[in-house]
């Protein structure tokens, strides 16, 4: 099969792109290296399944070419603005690299007569739940993040694209994932900052915002035990782990792995850790533990994972 | 109160500007004549109340030009392809008339401290429910058409935008607007294509497809009862009538306020009229009505008396 990676050079992505080749498929990668890296693709380099072009999703006509010269069977869409922080200050960056990317992509599997699709999509479409347990069904759909914001609107134009043309797409509302070739986030950031300091860590809120973390290695499983069999029309899971790590027990991880002791930490106060960060955060599974899939460790246990990985 | 009407030289723009003007509001309209036509604002060309830049709202620069000039208490954002059936073929026209003209207007409000937002959604978002009685929290939202799909993404945007800079945001999910200046739809077209054969009607469909029209006065009306007291974040109303209209029962309307008898009408068959559009749709109303607000007329009044209006 040969499949389109958008964003592959990204930190999913690249996790992707490695079993995808292990399985056998033909790789096509399209990445701008506006979140993902040439390190993170550097070892495919001599790949013969695998090729890349360098160029920005929100370039259509240079992404028609591509589909022309290629003929994909299969899309994997993870290109995305993913640092939600960063883009709280500027919308725009959404817009272009989480919206725009998608209604790109869709278009051209629309032009190019593609019809199967995988997407990358994130709890943040729920909002701010208040301690809900959510389903697939949760609603109303209340983004408080731009992030969130315009992963919602791909997710409405892959059900109208399914619907007007054909398409089998798959949707995964993923949690923060986590693992080798992290490139932003709380652990990414804890780790680095000890690194400059261990005898202090600062951490935004109370400490107390509590969500699940995602091995990215879990990720790319239940990616690939789904992609092949999915229906017409739009189907969505939340896929996750049920249990959830605070942040004070993330710095609890990360100082354990990295061996220091007597760590003091400093608290900014307030509930969440930016503006648009929701603080507490817990998935209802039963739709995608139904089918089988469970995610391999919980979510401390990915945390400790991912700090050993990056370390 | 110095409003902003995004789109305000279309159908329904025009026809709220002309109220907001005899409320005392000042009024600024930004239209590009897309969809809107130079017609439905002439009559107020000399009313020193009104504004008008002749401009897309997709041109960023040129739309914060207006909001750096203008300092607008509250944005009425009209804007948007509303012609389902033509999009059906070239989604980026709703990508860039109906998102993207979202996405920069909010950005202004944003950039330039404005607060208040009325926003016109539609009953598309829900996709096709299979006559299910939506209520507000329906899900899950599975639009149907490019245009649904880039109405929820804005819905999507509005809840972001509203929770990170303090809007106070208004969206009303409209079934089939109807009344003076009407550009296109159903009965638009059966009246233009009478006027061309008095004894023939073609038909899209089965003739059963039932859904809502509202008058356009009666949605006005209902916009300025509430404008004035949207609580901060997103308030979100199905905003209708409780009765529907089936595509038979609009064309005997229209032959019938035409003056005609014994016109042949010829079924294309098929449950939809094309492809994307909803067969059957049902609101719950509870909410709105819960506030005191009712519409006048029923869906086939409303029907009547947009054919005495446009004939």
């Amino acid at each position: 099969m040969k499949v389109l990676v958008a964003g592959g050079a990204g930190f999913i992505g690249s996790n992707l792109i490695d079993i995808l080749l292990t399985e056998g498929h033909q790789v096509v990668c399209v990445d701008n290296y506006f979140i993902g890296t040439r390190e993170n693709i550097r070892h495919l380099a001599e790949n013969p399944q695998f090729r890349l072009y360098e160029q920005d999703l929100t370039d259509l006509d240079a992404l028609k070419a591509v589909f022309a010269e290629e003929h994909f069977d299969y899309v994997f869409h993870m290109a995305a603005n993913s640092d939600i922080q960063a883009s709280a200050l500027s919308p725009e960056v959404e817009y272009r690299n989480t919206y725009s990317t998608t209604f790109n992509v869709l278009e051209c599997m629309r032009l190019y007569g593609v019809k199967k699709l995988f997407f990358c999509s994130t709890s943040a479409v729920y909002g701010d739940v208040q301690g809900a347990e959510v389903t697939e069904l949760y609603a109303p759909l209340m983004p408080i993040s731009y992030y969130g914001a315009c992963k919602l609107g791909c997710e409405g134009l892959i059900s109208a694209f399914s619907y007007m043309n054909g398409f089998h797409s798959l949707i995964f509302r993923f949690p923060n994932v986590i693992g080798p070739r992290l490139t932003h986030g709380v652990i990414f950031d804890f780790v680095k900052r000890l690194r400059e300091n261990p005898t202090e860590l600062t951490i935004l809120g109370d400490g107390r915002q509590c969500k699940p973390y995602l091995y990215v290695k879990d990720l790319v499983d239940c990616i690939l035990r789904f992609y092949e069999y999915v229906p017409e029309g739009v189907t969505v899971y939340n896929v996750g782990d049920d249990t959830q790590s605070t942040v004070s027990d993330i710095a609890q991880i990360v100082c354990r792995e990295m061996g220091l002791k007597d760590v003091a930490f400093r608290y900014t106060g307030g509930v969440g850790g930016w503006k648009g960060d929701v603080p507490v955060f817990a998935y209802n599974l039963e739709k995608i533990h139904a089918t089988g899939w469970k995610a391999s460790m919980t979510s401390d246990e990915a945390v400790a994972q991912t700090v050993r990985a990056v370390l």
